[in-house]
C-alpha cells in the first residue's frame, strides 16, 4: 500500500545493506512467533533468537512489539497489494476481477498464515493501523467499483452508500473465505470454493434470469 | 446457541440467586474490560472493583482471564441468536430474512460493541472456542439457505460447496459492516446501508434485468 504513511519513526531505520538484512530477519521472526502464539504471549527472546540476533539488537530496529507488529500490518498491506494487482491485471471485467482476485487472496491467505493472522490480531493491540490497512483497501475497492459501474459492469448504487457498502461486503467476503478456506481448511481445492463465491457476487442469492446466466 | 456444548467446566457453577447473581456482576465487568482494553491489558482485580466484589471472589466463579473469556463468547452466541430469531420471524422470504437480520444485527453490535470486540478477540486467546461460534452459526445458515434453495427463492447451488460458501460469505458481509457501521461508524442511518447491503445480496453486482428488479 504505497500511499499508506505510517507515523514517523522514532528510530532510524539503518539504511546498511546488513542492517536491512537484520531487521527483515527480525521481522520474518516475529511474524512467525506472533503468528503462531498471539501477540500477547509472543515473547522478543524468541523472536531474537529464531533470527539469531543477540536481544538487544531488536531494539535497535524496532521500540517495541507494537511497533514490530505495526510494520507487519503495512508490509502484508504492500505485499498483498501487489499480489492483488499482478492477479487481477488480465481482467476482462469487474467480474472476472473479483474471481480472480478473490483466488489469489485465498492463494496468499494460504502461503502466509502466520502474517495473515498477524494483521487481524493486530485490531486489538493498535487499532488505528488495522483500520487504516482496511480503509486504504476499501479506497481503492471503490475506485474500481466506480469505475465498473460508469462503464456500465456493475448495477448502478441505490443510494450514496452503495459503493462504500459494496467495498466493505467484498471485503468481508473475502477475509471470511480467507478464514474458512484458507486458515482452517488448507487442502479443499479452491476452484470450485472461488466458482461458487462467484456465482454470488456476480448474482446475488435470488435466482438468475436464463438470459443472464453466462457466469 | 442452545447445541453449543462447552467443555466440562472444572469448577461447579454456583446454583443460589445470589451466586448467579454475583457471577454475571463479574461477567459484565469482564465484556468491559476486556473489549475496551483488550485482552492482555484487561486486569482481574480491574474487573472485581467494577463489579463491586474482592479479587477471590472471581476465582470461585472462573479459572482465568481466558475462562471468562469462552462464557462471553457463549454468552454472545446465545444472545444474538436469539435476537436473531426474535427480528427474522416474520420475514416472508430469504432476502426479507437477510435484510431483517442484518439490520438486527448492526443494531445488535451497536448495543453491545464490548461484547462484539470479546467474540472477535477470542480468536486469539481460544481459537477453539471462535470456531465453534461461527461454526455454529454456519450450520443454521446451510439449513436456513437449504430450505430456502428447496422453495425456489433462491438460485441452486453451483456445486456442492455453494451453500457453505454463501453461508461463510453472508456471515463476512454482516461482521465487516458490523465493524465499519456498528463500531467505527455509530451514527449514520442503518436504513440506507441495509437497502443498499440487501440489493447486493439479492442481485449480486452485475446489472439487474427489469423483469427481477423488485427489490
Amino acid at each position: 500500500m504505497s500511499s499508506m504513511n505510517p507515523r514517523k519513526r522514532a528510530l532510524p531505520l539503518p539504511k546498511t545493506g546488513r542492517g536491512e538484512i537484520t531487521r527483515r530477519k527480525i521481522l520474518d521472526a516475529a511474524k512467525r512467533e506472533i503468528g503462531r502464539r498471539g501477540f500477547a504471549e509472543a515473547s522478543v527472546s524468541t523472536i531474537t533468537t529464531e533470527a539469531g540476533v543477540a536481544q538487544g539488537t531488536f531494539y535497535i530496529y524496532f521500540r517495541s512489539k507494537e511497533d514490530v507488529m505495526r510494520e507487519l500490518v503495512l508490509h502484508m498491506g504492500r505485499m498483498l497489494r501487489h499480489h492483488l494487482t499482478e492477479a487481477t491485471a488480465a481482467a476482462t471485467d469487474r467480474i472476472d476481477a473479483e474471481r480472480l482476485g478473490l483466488r489469489a487472496f485465498l492463494d496468499f491467505v494460504r502461503r502466509n498464515p502466520d502474517l495473515y493472522k498477524v494483521v487481524e490480531e493486530s485490531q486489538f493491540v493498535d487499532e488505528k493501523v488495522y483500520r487504516q490497512y482496511y480503509t486504504e483497501f476499501a479506497k481503492s475497492y471503490r475506485i474500481a467499483l466506480a469505475a465498473s459501474e460508469k462503464r456500465g459492469e456493475i448495477a448502478p448504487g441505490r443510494n450514496g452508500h452503495t459503493i462504500e457498502v459494496r467495498a466493505w461486503m467484498l471485503m468481508g467476503i473475502a477475509v471470511f473465505l480467507g478464514q474458512r478456506y484458507g486458515l482452517w481448511d488448507p487442502k479443499v481445492p479452491l476452484d470450485p470454493i472461488v466458482e461458487a463465491a462467484t456465482g454470488m457476487i456476480a448474482h446475488g442469492l435470488l435466482p438468475v434470469p436464463a438470459a443472464t446466466k453466462s457466469r
